[in-house]
């Protein structure tokens, strides 16, 4: 039996740890969440792209009672993995192209019920054919735009009673409409959030109100993003919630405030490999490609560089950030403003960074080493996969 | 036979290109260039990460005259896959720390002589004790301070003599000096490039001057970065020149003037999903999950956004920007000021983004589709490889 730390201080860095209590934690709150709104909570694997992860996450589901495992991808190489390891109630949500039909089909017809997202015409047109051609209804959500963050139409254009017509009369299966406040990201505080979330719940209702007048179905009515769901109070005609990097957390929601650091649950294990004392410069043997160029915080009231400098055992040391990184080097130095002295951390010593986003951060390595709950009982390894 | 036009509209979306003409005429300009300068070419390969890739850089190399292929590498993974395949001749150039001298010792005895860097006492003690308690003396660099970037002596500090006393007389082998001008990404235009140049060489022959003068031994003598290695007119001195991103260069070399768009190599080809008509969006699914987060140019004189757009054969299409990225998505839109029209690029076009920076795209794939000069011949795929 080898304990935590002697477990750590043997692995290779810069590695990926995952608390797997903080992670429990993270997945069980929003899980109950989402069962007192009375929604099914969908969540989205991007983050993970780890069977073994979804795994926990899609347990708690479950557990909460819903009848079976539902998630969302952002790739269809996450929707193949995940079919076959039995997970098979799919949303692909990014807008599909027709490329990429012949993929989606052959995932239905091997028992996955995947269903793709649009909002155009030329869209609907092509999953109609393929549909046709394939004598398989493949079901389409249509994406409502209820922030102007990116994609969808506006709940009221006519244009969306035209693009859910040609699906359904074209062969293809109109199984509901879908948003996303991508922009509750730039905002902080719940009350900010659960503005975004009555603006996402208020866009799709409408739109599905829209479709069901016009003498269409609408049985889905999916919203969702990471803060949207931890402030939502009301999802009064919504069907289900999409999140995915509430798992992990990371610094940019510890930064508007759906978390706190202490909830972060990903990290980057690296080794101090050098000094310039004169500059108080500690040199970490995690740059960008361990950490990502990711600096979602760059934009926050806290600028958190590259992330926040933890010791072994993970807890943060105050006043330290990664302040600069280079392909393979980190530099360790003190936030601007900090009076903290520079600690004594030697060569040699291993340190953990909390990122600043938990999906680019995962996605720069191959797999998890994660560490129980329990501190007598032995890290398990968890493997990621990437590609398209 | 498959055309490439052809070849490329079959490929699933995203996926990274390289343009083999480009990247033969950038290898052999750098080769050439380090010949006529008198100084052997040890090519930084964790830009490429494939053992294809770096036959060909190498294979160049080996054409100009060199009597065994050098490489430099940020990884011990990469020292480990490339020693595999036969390149024996290895900088590892990142500070080395004590954890990882047994994966360094385990290499040499395989035959690759490995050689690592260092800039500490304890560093140099970790690397004696090693090498004795091995009974093998493992070469080591000391790492000089050329600009104030990030590691390394200053030439004229003390330390440097006792540093190198207690490598050589501990049992390891002090095979030299080296030094980067990271600095040299900050400025543009070739004078500026050959005054960093110029300090990297003083840097470094002053500290084996300083050495040999103390009574030790100095043969190696290393420089280099992109910038400087392109603009260098005198490496007197010098034993090697170092240089990664020259092979498919990148949209911050080209701000800097180290080369022009047309000699970018790399590129992602991506596929349109999808219209913000009223916004003048054209959104694709390369978002940063296939760009990665790297926006280098966004402190230089013209900010590329997160790349610049080119139809699907590679010619830039005049204004046009990713403006901005999320997980699968991008956003394609005029460049800031920009009065050109916006093209008609309809769902299912494919297009190729020319990156920031060649080493953090490259890192988000798993593989290169190698489009060869002659445009009747078949296409080929180099794998990649990552971790640590």
């Amino acid at each position: 039996m080898m304990s935590t730390q002697s477990y750590l201080a043997a692995l290779p860095t810069p590695c990926l740890i995952v608390d797997q209590a903080r992670m429990t934690r993270n997945i069980g709150r929003l899980a109950t969440r989402a069962r007192a709104l009375g929604v099914a909570l969908r969540p989205h694997l991007k983050t993970v792209k780890s069977v073994a992860a979804a795994r926990a996450i899609l347990g708690a589901q479950v557990a909460e009672g819903q009848a079976r495992p539902m998630a969302t991808v952002s790739t269809l190489a996450e929707a193949e993995v995940f079919a076959a390891a039995g997970i098979t109630d799919i949303i692909y949500a990014v807008g599909i192209s027709p490329d990429k039909l012949d993929r989606v089909i052959a995932l239905r017809q091997s028992g996955c019920d995947l269903a793709v997202i649009l909002d155009s015409l030329p869209q609907a047109q092509a999953v109609a054919e393929a549909a046709r051609r394939a004598g398989h209804p493949i079901p389409a959500l249509i994406e409502i735009d209820c922030d102007g963050h990116r994609g969808g139409y506006l709940p009221q254009d006519p244009a969306l009673i035209d693009c859910a017509r040609l699906l359904q009369d074209g062969g293809a299966e109109l199984r509901g409409v879908l948003t996303h406040a991508g922009e509750s990201y730039n905002v902080t505080g719940r009350a900010a959030h659960a503005a975004f979330a009555a603006q996402e719940r208020d866009a799709v209702v409408a739109a599905a109100q829209a479709l069901r007048a016009a003498g269409l179905p609408c049985p889905v009515v999916s919203v969702g993003s990471t803060p949207t769901a931890h402030a939502a109070s009301d999802l009064s005609g919504v069907t289900e919630l999409r999140a995915g990097v509430y798992v992990f957390f990371d610094l940019v929601m510890a930064g508007i405030g759906v978390c706190t650091p202490d909830d972060l649950a990903l990290s980057v294990l690296t080794t101090v490999i050098g000094h310039q004392d004169a500059k108080s410069w500690i040199l970490i043997d995690a740059g960008w490609m361990a950490l990502s160029r990711d600096r979602g915080t760059q934009r926050q009231a806290v600028d958190q560089g590259y992330g926040l400098v933890c010791d072994a055992a993970g807890t943060i040391i105050e006043g330290l950030i990664v302040a600069a990184a280079n392909q393979e080097h980190g530099i360790i130095t003190r936030r601007p403003g900090s009076a903290a002295p520079l600690p004594d951390l030697p060569l040699g010593t291993k340190l953990r960074i909390l990122p600043n986003h938990a999906c680019a951060t995962g996605a720069q390595h191959r797999e998890y080493h994660v560490l129980p709950a329990d501190p007598d009982a032995e890290p398990v390894v968890w493997s990621r996969f990437g590609g398209w």
